[in-house]
C-alpha cells in the first residue's frame, strides 16, 4: 500500500546523479524538465520504482524517495554535512534506536533529518540553531518528512548552555566548537561520544587542545573520509575522474566520569 | 544505574589505539596485561569513563564498551566489514529503525550486530551463513551483545533461497553475489536498496553486469570509502604514516518495480 | 639575460590556478584578458618574476614558462598525461639525463616534451603516433618548447613495429597496450623498465595477463598516484574541495633477460 | 657489456617487495639469505635481468639496480623522502638537465642521489647537512653509487648561509623551513621554485606565512600525494590492504624578481 504512488505521495525522479528531483505528486499537475514533461496522472496507483517515459521521449526512474536522496534535497543551496560524514558520525557514537541526541546547529535540517532516522521513536534529538532564518528553513524541511514527535528544535545559541542531560551524544557543527567541550561534558553521559565536525585544520587543533587541557576526554580521535565512485562499465571500468577531496573533518572523544 | 560497573559487566579497558581489550567484570579477579594488573574489584560500584593505575603503575581508561568496540571485538582473527564501510552500507541504503534486512554471510556476526542496531526493537535482521562452524561462533557472539529478539540466524546457503518476503534491505558479503541478484530482487520491497560488498573488482563487474542484464535494477552505484585518521599534537599534526588502502567495493542497487 | 623578457619570450601570465596563460611577448602588442589589458612593451626589459597591473587595476604575475606551465599548455583541449603521473613514470622507470627512450603514442607532445626535459643532451626521446593530425600538432607544440635535437617524431603505428633498439625505458600511452608487450621487450635492455598507463582496470588486467604468460617481465606492478592541494590560509587551512580522483593506472614492468 | 655482471657489479636480488638486497657481485662469495644461498660465480658473466634458483629452490630475479632500488636502499634505518614525494618535487621545480640545485639536510644522500640523476653531467647539486654523522654516511652511500663530479657536499647549517648563487631551485627537507626563506629567495633566480618538504601541517603553516610576509613569493602551493598499489591477479584484482596514508606536505613557491 505504502509502496504505491498515491495523490501527495512524494516522489524522486532519477534521470542521473546531476538530474533528479524530489517533487509532491498532484493530481491534474504535471513535472516539467528540459527532458521532458511528465504527467503526475500518470503515475498515481502505480508502483515506486517505475521507469516512465516524458512526452519528449526521455526514460526516467521514479522512486520512494530515500533517506540519502531527502538528506541531500534539503541541503541544496546551503553547506551540509555529507552523507559519509553522517554515516561516520553515526557508526563512531554508536548513536542508534533509543539514543538521546544533542546536535547544533541545525542548519538546513539535513543532519537532524538522519539522526531522527537513526534514533527511531524511542530516541530523540534536540538541535539548537541561532539563526532564526536557519531554524526557520529547517522547520519547513524537517516538517515535510521527519517524524516531528522525536525531535526537539531550539532556536537558541548553543553556546548559552544546553537544556538536556544525561544524554547518549552530542553531534557538533559549529564555528567554535571548542567553547564548548565543557558544556558538552556536562550533559553527556559519562564514557559515551562527542563528534565535533569542522572544514579547517585550526577548528581542529583548537578543540583538541580544549580538550586535553580540560583532562575530561579520553580516547580523541580526528578522522576524514574519502569516498571514491567507480563507474563500471563493461571494458572501460574506472573511478570517477572528479571527486569531493574534502569536505570536513570529524574529531570524536569520549566523556571520562568525574564521579571518583 | 546502567552507568555504573557491576559485577558481570563488560567493560572496554583501553590503553591505545592497539592494546585495548573488552572484559567481563568478575569480582574477585584480574586483568592482566604486559603494562600491569587491575583489581575488578577496585572497578565495581564505580563509573564507566574512569582512569585506572595498574599495580604497575600504567594508566587505563575503563570505558562501556561502544557500539564500535564491540564491532571490532567481534572481527578479531576474522576478516570483517570495518566500521567505515558498515556505516555506508547502513546510510546508503536508508537502514534505520523499523526496517527489516536480509543478510548474507553471518560471518563473524559483526555486522549482525551493528545492523540489529540500527533496526531497533520494530525492525529485524535475517541472517544466514551456510558454513556451521561460522553460524556457531556468530551466535555465541550474538548472544553475549546483542538483542536476540531483534535476530534471525539462518544456519543456511542464501543461494538455495531466502525464506522472508517484502523486506527493507539486503545486504550481501558473498564471494559469488551474481548469484543471488535476481533472488534479492524478489524479497526486496520495489524502490529499496541492495548492498554487495567485494574485495575484488572482478567480483564488482560480474556483479554490476547481471543486474544490468536483468533490468530489475536501477541507480547501480559502487562506491570504495578511505578513512584517514589525523594525529593532532600541538606542533606536529599529520596523518597517521600507515592507513587502510582497502576493504571492499561497495555496490548499491535500487529494486524496479516488476509490477505494471 | 635569460632571466629578461625580451620581444619574441614566451612569458606565463598567472592571475589564479584557472587564469593563466602562456603568450608571446610581441613589442607593439597587448595581452587581453576579462581583467584588463597589459602592453607587452610594459613588459620587455624587465626580468621575469615581476608584478604588473592591468589597465582595470588587476595584479598578474609575469612569470617564465615552467616545465609545467608548458606542459599544461600543450594539453589544452585534449587528454593529457598529467604531472602527477608523467613524474612517476619518469622516476619509477629511473629516466634521467643519458636514457633514450620510445614513448607511443605522442599525442599532443606533452609527455614528449617532460621526457626531453629528463633526457638532456646527451639522451634522445623517440616518439610514434600513428594519427597525422595528432602528430602535426604534437610537432607544432613541440617545435615551439623543445630542443628537437632530443627528439624523433614518427607518424607510425608503433604496433607496426619499433625502429630502435636497446633503448632505456619504453612508455606506452595505448588504447591497447598488451598488443605491444612483446615488442617492447625485444628493443628494450634487459633489466630495463616498461611503463605503460592506462585509464581503465580493463586496460590494466589485460597488459598484465600478457606480460604474465610472456615469462619475458618481472617485477610487475600497477600504481595509481593521487595528488591532493592544502589551502593554506590563516586560520582556515584545509584539503580543496574538489579533486581529481583518477587520471589512470600505470603498470610498470622490468624486461627479463632472455640470454642465458 | 655494462649490461653484463661482472666481478664487482651491483646487483638488486629481488624476491618480492619486502625481500630485495643490493649486494656487490664477488667471485669466489656468496649470497645468503633465509630463502638459500646464491653462488656469486653463477652470476659473473650472465646478463642482468635473469632468474635464478638458491640452492634450496627458490627462484629470485637479479637486476642491475635501478635508481629507486639505489634511493631505497639508502634509506633503509632513516626517514626519506618516498620516491612519489621526490617524483613531485623534480617535476614541480622543472628540475631537469642542466639544473644548478641547491638542498638541505643531506639526510642518507637519497634525495641527492635522485637529484643529481636528474641534472645530469651539465647540471650540479649543492647538498647542505649540519650533522656530522649524517654526512659522513651521506658521502660513503653517494660514493658509492653516484657521479660525484655532480655533487657538492657541505657539511655545515643552511641557517647560517648559502654560498651558492643564482641556482635553479633549492629544495628543502628542514625542521624550520621558515627560517630559510630569505635566504632560499636571495640564491634562487627569479621565476624559479623553491620546494619545501615536512611532515607536519604547522611546519607548513609557519613556511607559507613566512613566505607571504615577506612579499617575495608568488604561486604558493601545498600538495601531497598518495600513492596506491593495485594488485593485478587474474580474478582477484585489487587495490593492497595497507598504504602508506602520509610521508609529508610539500610546499612550492615562486621566487618573485626584486628587480624593477
Amino acid at each position: 500500500m505504502s509502496n504505491t504512488i498515491e495523490d501527495g505521495s512524494y516522489v524522486y525522479i532519477f534521470l542521473d546523479a546531476k538530474r533528479n528531483w524530489i517533487r509532491k505528486v498532484q493530481a491534474g499537475n504535471k513535472f516539467h524538465s528540459n527532458k521532458g514533461i511528465i504527467d503526475f496522472d500518470d503515475l498515481i496507483g502505480r508502483p515506486f520504482g517505475i521507469r516512465v517515459q516524458s512526452h519528449s521521449g526521455t526514460m526516467f526512474q521514479i522512486h520512494k524517495p530515500s533517506q540519502n536522496d531527502i538528506q541531500i534535497s534539503m541541503g541544496r543551496n546551503t553547506q551540509i554535512i555529507y552523507p559519509k560524514d553522517a554515516a561516520t558520525i553515526i557508526n563512531e557514537t554508536g548513536i542508534c534506536s533509543g539514543s538521546r541526541v544533542v546536535e547544533s546547529g541545525t542548519g538546513s535540517g539535513s543532519l537532524t533529518w538522519v539522526l531522527s532516522r537513526a534514533v527511531g521513536t524511542t530516541g530523540h534529538v534536540y538541535t539548537y540553531e541561532v539563526r532564526e532564518d536557519m531554524y526557520n528553513g529547517a522547520k519547513k524541511n524537517l516538517e515535510r518528512y521527519a517524524d516531528m514527535e522525536r525531535i526537539t528544535m531550539h532556536n537558541k545559541d548553543i553556546l548559552e548552555g544546553i537544556n538536556e542531560i544525561e544524554v547518549d551524544a552530542v553531534v557538533l557543527d559549529l564555528a567554535t566548537p571548542w567553547l564548548l567541550v565543557d558544556e558538552a561534558h556536562r550533559v553527556l553521559k559519562a564514557s559515551h561520544f562527542l563528534a565535533s565536525y569542522s572544514p579547517t585544520i585550526e577548528q581542529v587543533m583548537k578543540t583538541c587542545k580544549a580538550m586535553h587541557e580540560s583532562g575530561k576526554w579520553g580516547m580523541v580521535r580526528t578522522l576524514e573520509v574519502l569516498q571514491r565512485e567507480i563507474m563500471v562499465r563493461e571494458g572501460k571500468t574506472r573511478p570517477t575522474t572528479w571527486m569531493v577531496g574534502h569536505t570536513g573533518y570529524m574529531t570524536f572523544a569520549r566523556s571520562m566520569s568525574t564521579d571518583k
